[in-house]
């Protein structure tokens, strides 16, 4: 199975890389950026074959390790 | 409008930081991660209200600052 797994800042988080990405496209001259939030992407290949175990295994590592979730959520799809 | 950008390694690119999260997925006892593959992931908040303009910027965004095109992919979508 493969997961996509999105983990992105709890809203509310000081988000200073978005907020330096949202500086730099001012500076390079595109009008109307309001705000950037930037977040990660991991794609996981999994040897596990039932989807409900899988998605099991994936939020197990993502609270484990992957996110922080004193400042991070995360959301996980899991697909063949 | 709101843009959701994902930005990923080409197919072949050498990944140490996937590389590096399955070791530790290893490490604590999660069996059966044959890859991980790391990405990023941006939110931007635009002005513009017309969609395939939006999408037009994003793109150019993406080629002018936020990829490099030279190992990264980029997937766009616009949404209101």
């Amino acid at each position: 199975m493969k997961a996509r797994i999105h983990i992105t800042l709890k809203p509310g988080v000081l988000d200073p890389q978005g907020k330096a990405i949202a500086n730099a496209l001012g500076n390079l001259g595109f009008q109307g950026v309001d705000s950037v939030r930037q977040g990660k992407f991991l794609e996981i290949d999994l040897a596990e074959s039932d989807p409900a175990k899988a998605r099991a295994d994936v939020n197990a590592m993502c609270e484990g390790l992957l996110a922080n979730l004193v400042i991070e959520d995360y959301a996980v799809e899991v697909s063949e």
